[in-house]
Parts: structure tokens; sequence; C-alpha cells
């Protein structure tokens, strides 16, 4: 599972299905993976997702395996990813990596006989992020059409967000209200996805101005050094933080979601507000990645392999020029490009220029 | 299990039943926590400890998540107590805290629908370190009350002592002798608490001068730091090391324990003297703690929660003026007081201090 | 499991035997070590080596607790080695340790009622490495002795050669063919051992001259800063990169191993090459570790303890010079020697000096 826009729709409400009757009788799933070991592999710390994937493994009767300290890791002594994967394979049944270069998960499938699952790769994909999202627009919404949807914050640098709104806008009927300062946008990219797909949408300053339509808040937060000054974030910051005050008038079946941590953005007597639910998504996170997990171990479909119809290129012909892209930094990896008209790599997603 | 002090008596020997039961027949234990999840939140490095809790949950047949370093936790990014354990509760049955702040883990389990174990709160509170002494008193000397007790070294700073002392006075006819230099003798809270209960004691300056009467002696640690200068702690420091000639006095039937890690204050020797039973102590911590969480994942009544008497007050009017408090770091939480005549702090138990 | 040479031949085919099992039929033992728990001790971080323990343990349906990082461990409060091998012995049913000490897997065994697993003790041994290697051997070619073998790479420093050609030159007609720059040359007491074997070796510049008639080739890690300077390096390095093009004239039935992890010593194209056996060697450790844990907690023979014919003197009588030996940190370690005529140190294996 490394990119959630490559599952169809039925495979998706398939992967719903499970999580909920996982929920409903958790006892009938306790045993599901018994002798199998998932592997963990963090490059960068994000203790929430590793427990929650953690948790997920374990409470499916498997075992887990792993490194949260990169300083710790072979990595520290020079060693390729791809060695990595090769080594740690042959221990694991199931990979979930988390990498700060943009494709590494992607790089990583490449070499893994194991199942391998992104759990974040730099600033590009976050997809067990994106199925808890909408795993719970689903259960509190019972849909995910047809919605007024507001998301409030950093939506210029928001990985979460972009993941969102590319997951949602292939849905019918959306409206989507982006609430941010102007120099915190959405990027250009993201953009050009919401034209393309047809949906409606409208930039706004305040969360007051929407805030009365609207099905569904999500709200991010805003980092203090994305702001031009200190002045300039004094002056801004508490425009975006969400106050019972600002939900006077919102809908009594708004829901507020959050993909936390959160710190400053949401006031905490919004957690008693019962529209509030951030605690919920989180937990919904769990039994996705349990659903998913299970998916994944029993030899189903979902694994993404290197795709039929690449070209492969000779390793130091490196294509892409994102800096960020796991191509460069890891130098043997084959240079795909799917035969589209726009070529992307494959690997991180930028768009690869020609000269 | 936030205080040892809120077990009653019946509590209390149930759990060393229980802790008796599993010692004797520990295959009779092995499934009875199958399928359950801990999650073990160190936010400072306890290796002892953790690994004891750890090892009593595997040995129920549960599993165990969680971290130890507190740089790699959300934490990092800004999130509050109260967030962190309202998403760690979704993942886990029963949580087990340490934190440096005093009264950190009493907040937590204002948040948590999963019991939350104490693991230690800065210099506040560390109920299982006091569980495994006073399981060890039982079985090595068959009671509480009635005995001639040492506590030897820095008795000031030292944690483990205070909630000691606090335990066994609660117990008939104890008598103890506080051997420590005049600058690390017990604070004076300690000494009201001693004399309330009515227990007898007398502070002494060598551990030779009362070793002889002693039923038990309990060892801490004297860090060099704790004296004035470095001439000081080389002329000091010999009087609180235990060696095999300071024992010869001692009764065949005397017990010595130390929280343990030891670093000089035991002599080397002295671990071959049958009478030396901190690893026992420790091998103890292990089966008492298998008890608790046996216990506390039963549903039963040890759980401690918000008490029903207490004063909300808004959350900026902070009543407790400790500033190792949880109150001082963690804004919102509620100001609770126990309707008493001397109103405490109910998280860290400082006295309330009222302009 | 402290020092691979402590096997004789029968022992170590019945490990071999049983790893083979294992892979055939690994449902077969996934319950084997069902509510026994394991402890891994690593004093300096090996994830590859910790991983591969875990992965072990787990399959056999056994437990693992344990710490990577000495930072968080009770050692950084000056406990000694013994005190916490003490302790955590009473949590585990098998002790993992690796340490950056050499002969301190051995001081830990003179303490530990659980038997104790060498995984790595500074450049002094790495059985489970040699055990890995070796299986490796049997199952490849069939055979461990009448092979031609080339070691390449920093024959001086480094221990898994050293550990190996110990254990292979016990095997008869076996050849050596040690390449290395004139500065990397393996050291004297190695040359001695081979020597005393009767084993016949030479000592050659380059791979090309004798990959020919090689049945497993070797391939270690050279470091850069072991050269002179970086001119030398540069000069140098090249020669000891394994690349298609040296292996034109080698066998079809070649192997090549590595211990892993690489980082430029073999070129990535060799990857491909059905001759590399260098991932297979590491899956391979995983059976010889699952078959050598599920040995030594059978209660079975393997277990290392202090030997009967030693001598025992007064602690700060301490025989070894070698600085990097565990006991000129663990001051309270007996000083153990066998009654031989050349005696060695007990912990580390050097040779002690009298005055």
């Amino acid at each position: 599972m490394l990119d959630f826009n490559t599952l169809n729709a039925e495979q998706w409400d398939s992967l719903c299905d499970t999580a909920d009757l996982i929920r409903k009788n958790p006892g009938d799933y306790a045993d599901a993976r018994r002798g199998m070991v998932m592997a963990t592999l963090f490059y960068e710390p994000s203790t929430r997702t590793q427990l929650s994937f953690q948790s997920a493994m374990l409470r499916l009767g498997g075992q887990v395996i792993g490194f949260s300290d990169p300083g710790n890791s072979s990595v520290a002594k020079g060693e390729s990813l791809r060695d990595t994967i090769k080594i740690v394979s042959n221990y694991s049944d199931v990979i979930v990596i988390r990498n700060p270069l943009e494709g590494a998960a992607f790089a990583a499938s490449l070499y893994s006989p194991a199942p391998v699952i992104n759990a974040g790769d730099g600033g590009h994909l976050h997809p067990t992020q994106t199925m808890a999202d909408l795993y719970t627009l689903r259960r509190e919404l019972g849909r995910c059409d047809g919605l007024n949807i507001g998301v409030c914050g950093d939506l210029l640098n928001g990985r979460t967000v972009h993941s969102l709104l590319s997951a949602l806008c292939k849905y019918k009927n959306n409206k989507f209200y982006l609430i941010s300062t102007p120099a915190l946008r959405i990027p250009g990219y993201c953009v050009d996805e919401l034209r393309a797909s047809g949906a409606e949408f409208c930039e706004v300053n305040t969360i007051e101005e929407c805030v009365s339509g609207l099905d569904m808040l999500y709200m991010t937060r805003i980092q203090r050094e994305r702001f031009i000054s200190a002045e300039e974030y004094n002056r801004q910051a508490g425009i975006y933080v969400l106050t019972a005050d600002k939900l006077k008038t919102a809908k009594r079946e708004l829901i507020i979601m959050h993909p936390l941590p959160k710190v400053d953005e949401i006031s905490p007597e919004v957690d008693d507000d019962p529209r509030a639910k951030y605690f919920e998504q989180a937990k919904n996170g769990l039994y996705i990645r349990m659903a998913l997990i299970l998916r994944l171990t029993e030899g189903g479909g979902l694994v993404n392999r290197a795709p039929k119809n690449c070209v492969y290129a000779i390793p130091n012909e490196r294509l892409c020029q994102n800096p960020r892209c796991v191509t460069a930094h890891e130098k043997y990896l084959p240079a795909l490009t799917l035969k589209r008209d726009t070529p992307y790599c494959e690997y991180c997603g930028h768009k690869i220029m020609h000269n």
C-alpha cells in the first residue's frame, strides 16, 4: 500500500467493511495473523503512527520488530535502502516504512518480496492517514460525496491535506472551502487536480465566513516558522484557532477532524464538543490499519509492484530533478517512467522536465 | 494504580496472594491476558522499571507498545499529555506512565478510559517499587509490623524511602532507624507523617550503631553531588557503604534490601551474603506487577478516578504553587482539591498555600 | 553460546539439522517457545543482529524485551554488568548480549542462571555470525572441507574473518587465499592458528589472481580510515571492489558471501549474479539463530559456564593486560585462567604475560 489512489472504489469499500467487522468483533481477529512478523522501519520518528501500526499488528495476533531511530540503524553505516529491504524482508512478512525521501516506500517495494506499506515518504504521501480520514467520513456521515468540506491551516505545506483533497475530489458533488492565509494557499498542482476533477472550490480567509454550511471541517497545524515575521504570526495565528465561539453558527451534524498531534490550533474546550471527532479518527486509524495488514498478508491484490509499462534506464541516467526524490540519494534505482503524455516520476510524483 | 496508599489492607493482601499464586504456577497465567496490549509511556528513561513491566505483561500473554525516549515522541511536537493519553488509550488496554512531572500519572488517569499505572512521577511517587518492597517483607519476614527497620543513605532526596516509610508507618509497632548524614536527613513532611502515625523513630549517623537490632536494612544510593564539597564526600561516603564487616553484629534473620540499581554503596562481597535480598526484591517486583496488571485489566476496583468530592476550578486558576507539579505545565488541567481542612494538591500532594 | 569453537562437530551438525527442519516446516515451530521471554541487551547498536535475534525468538512463539541504547540503560547510572545480568535474568529465559568489551558475554554468563548468547563482544567473537557463515557453506556447497576459500578486505581488523578462518581451519584440506593490501594482512595470532592447524594458505594482493580457483569468496568492508592517506585509499580501494568483470574467470559453482552491511565493496550488478549468496546468508542467520535459541532453552548442554579447572584469584589481582578486556572495567570479576602451558585470559582470549 504505497498510494491511496491506486485503490479502486470496490477495494476501498471492502477494506472499510473489514474495518467495521474488526471493530464490532475484535475477538474474531485476535489470532488472525499469529506467527507473522511485521517490520516497522522508521527512518524518522513518528510515535503516533508507529504505535498505531504496532498495536494493529499485535491485535491481529502478529508480532513486531523494527527501529525508530536512524542513528541506530545500519543506514548509519552507509547501507543502501535496497540492501536493508532485502535483508529485513527475510525477517518479516510485511514491512511498514517511513522515510524522509519522497518515493522511498515505492523504491523499497521494488526489492521486497513482502508487501510494503508507506507510512509517510517525506512531503509526498501518507496513505494510511488518508484512509483513516475517509473511513471516518464514511462512519460519521455515511458517505464521501455531496459534502461541503472545509480545510483549514497551512494548506501550502500540509501533506495530509493534499492527499485528502486528491482523494475526495474523485467523489461527486463535493465543494471545498480552502481556509488559509494568502501566503499558505494550496500549491498549484493541487489546484490543477481540483480543477481537472470538476470539483467546486473556493479560497477563503477565515473559518467564520464558511463554517455554517460545512459538513466537515479539517483542521491542521500552522507552524510559526511559516510566517514571514513574528508580528505577522501574532497578528494572524488566532484567525486559524478553532474556538467554541467560532462554532456557534455551525451545523449540529458538522464533524471536526484533525490528523493529530495538535498544538494550539484547537481550543481545549472544543474537545468536549460532540462534533469533535479527531480522537475517534485516531481510533479509526487503528481499525483501518488492521484491515489493511489483514488484506496485504493474505496475499491479496493490493500490493504495488514495479508497473509493467515502464521504461528501465541505466541507473546513472536519473530522470527526476526533484532533490528530495529517493532517486537522488539511492543511485542504483532504475529510472521508471510511465508511458504517459506528461511523464511523472514514478517514485515521487514530480513532473519530469526534458531539456 | 497511582498511589500505594489508596489500597486498603484487604486489597493489598489479595494482590500479594495473587503474586504468590503466579510465582508458584506461572504456567496458569501464561495466557491470562492474551489479546491485550499495554502501553509503556516513558517520558524519562528507566530501563529497569520498563523491562520489569514489559516482562510482566508478556508473561501474562499480553503485548506491549510504547516509547522510552521523549525526543522521539509527539511530545516533542508540543502535544498535551491529555491528547497523548486520549489517543494511546485507543491503542491499549492499560497504560504505564513515567514522567518527570509530579502528578503526571494522576493527570493522565483523568483522561484515560484504560487503567493507568504510575511508574514514577518525578520526586513524588513510585507505587510499584513500594509494592515490591512490601511484598518482599511479607515473603521474607512474614509480616510488615513489629519490625526494627533501618533506612540508610540519602534520606532527603530518596523518593523510594519516603514512600516506604509512609507505607510502613501505617503498620503497628514498627521502629525506624533513619541512618544518614545530618545534611541528608528525611524532609519535614516525612517526619510529620511518622509522628502523626505514632511510630517510634530515631535519627542516627552510622549503620554500626543500630545494625545489631535490625530486622530489615534498606540501603539507597548517596550521590556525590549531594555533598557540600568533594572533601566532605570523601570523608563521609565510606560511612554509608555496607560491607561484610559492618554486618558482623547483625542478626541472622536480617534482610538487606535496595531499590537498585546500586553503585558503590554495597560492597560486592555482601551480594553473596544470604541476607542480601535485593535481587530477590527485583524478582518480587516482577510478580507483584503481574498481579497488579492482572487485577487492573479484569475491570476491578483499583482504578483511581477523579475523586467525587473535588472542586473543579476554571483551568487558568491554578491552585498549586509547586513548580514541578504537572499543573504548572499542562495548563488545561482542572484545579482539583479535596475538601479537607488542610488542602493538598490532588496531583502532586503539595500543601496549597492561600494568600 | 559464547564461542563457536566450544561446539563439537556433532553438536554443530545437530544444530544445522534443526535449522534445516525449521526452514522446511516453520509452522511446526511457531509455538515452540510460547511463554518464554528473551532479553536483548545491546550496549552498542547493531540493528541487523538485533532484528535477526528478535525475529528468531518471535517466530518460535516467544517474546522479546531489551534495550539498544546504552544511554537509556541503568549502565548510565554506573550499574555493574553483574547486577544488570542478575536482575535481567529474573525477567527472561535467555539473554542475548552485545557489548564493546572483549569477554563481556563470558563475564555475563558467570552470573546468569539463564543461558547467554554472545552477539558480539568488541573485536573478540561473534559466534552467531560464524554459524550463519558455516551453515551457508553447508547448504550451498554441501561441505566445509576440501575448499578453496578466498577472504578479501580488511583482514587485520575484521573480527568476522578471524572467527571464520579459525572455524574453517579445523576442517580438512581447505586452502585459504588471503586477499588484502600489505598493510591490512591478517594478524599474527591468526597466522599462528592457521599454521598450527596445518592448513595451506597464501597472501595475495588482488582478487583477480586467485578468483578462478575459488569455491567461496568472502568479501568484507575496507574502511577508508584504515589507509595511511586519502591518496593511498583512492589508489587502492578499487582493487578490493568486487565487480562483474572480476568474476568473469570464476567458477560457476563459486559462492560469494559477505557479513553485511556492505557499502561500496560489491558493485550493485553483482547482487543479480546467482553466485551472490549474501542475502541468503542473512536468511540462514535467522534459521540458525532459531535453532540455537531452541536448543539453549530446552535446557540442553550448549551453555557455557565457568570452567571447572580454573584458578580464582582475588578480584583486584587482575591477570589480563588487554585494555579492552571486560576485566579492565568490571573490577569484581574473578581472574580465571585455564591450567594450560600458555595461559590465555578466559574472558577475552589474550595471552597473559608474566613478569
